[in-house]
């Protein structure tokens, strides 16, 4: 900051600005000067422009809920993904959160339906397996025939994967965890221990 | 973006969303991917962190505005540091915008008054004197014993440097330039010619 302190330089702001700065920096991946340079540009733009991003931003947050059968984020009910009779309902992908739908289905990979749990089995933090949305989970079964876990590689992920494979077992669905290994473009001097134990565990035979 | 189109997955998504993304990546230095993950999050955040977000914007921009003495960003009129007696009405710094002024008065090493011309002199992009805040900077020069350039090293601040410099000369009052040089902490390997040569005509005899 040089020869001042920040808390005096924010003090010789017009109030208006320091209170966009600390709205805009509680964003993710804003920081203080990325803050205040929005900041800066939003009070010297046009009028029109400012209007239509408040505006668009009241409106998203308005409209948009979670879908009440998968969980991903959606304007109707159900969603866009649970209303495509072209999807296959007989795959369930599940997932931790409502991006991770976003993420798996923009992959073009998946054609089934999703189920996002909301979380993943976090003790520590006082994430039990009841305030996850598992017995939904359970309630949409009839029909499916395999069930995707596509949850994270960390040790939460790894444990409500565990739970959910256990839980699901007798329910007469297939289930299946997606492949952990190299990431596409990757090579073997960037890849972690725990990522060559999970990509040499799931070798397959070249045919 | 994988296997399928940008455009394809966007069409996925839920209009709201959509421009949602699209108002943000108009903001500088947020590009689509940012945009994305900053919608995501917005949407899924409070109700009231995204309505109190939406309002610190609206309120800035209303109740900001030009200084009409000074030309900088200000709540009233006119602003804090030109009706600050304590600092020295008798040298005025001449910068091109308005964030100029807070960039400067942070530093902690200027106490005088400022002046924000509003661009600097441009042909090629139409930006004649006349359409810079230069006659409102000749009605301030009573009392004023010291005008201080402080603008951009590139062709059009040299330009307007040069300009003002000219224009100014006959009014009494002196005029200087801030030194050009090597930025602090910084050492001559990452220092460009015209950085070398602008510190080498600013040298100064070691007392």
């Amino acid at each position: 900051m040089g020869c001042r302190e920040w808390g005096e330089y924010m003090a010789s702001l017009p109030d208006p600005i320091v209170r966009l700065i600390s709205s805009l920096g509680q964003l993710p991946g804003i920081g203080p000067r990325s803050a205040e340079r929005l900041a800066l540009f939003l009070v010297q733009s046009e009028s029109g422009q400012v209007k239509q991003l408040a505006e668009s931003l009241l409106e998203a947050r308005e409209r948009i809920g979670f879908c009440k059968i998968c969980g991903s984020l959606t304007e109707s009910q159900p969603c866009g993904l649970c209303s495509d009779s072209r999807r296959d309902a007989q795959t369930l992908c599940v997932v931790e959160t409502a991006v991770d739908v976003i993420n798996v289905d923009k992959s073009g990979a998946f054609k089934g339906l999703f189920h996002v749990l909301g979380g993943k089995i976090s003790p520590l933090n006082g994430v039990e397996p009841e305030d996850l949305r598992i017995t939904e989970l359970e309630s949409r079964l009839e029909g499916v025939q395999e069930i995707i876990l596509a949850l994270g590689t960390d040790v939460e992920g790894e444990a409500t994967s565990n739970y959910l494979a256990q839980r699901l077992k007798d329910k007469g669905v297939t289930i299946s965890r997606i492949a952990h290994g190299l990431p596409a473009g990757s090579g073997l001097e960037y890849a972690d221990d725990l990522t060559l134990v999970h990509a040499l565990e799931g070798r397959r035979e070249v045919q």
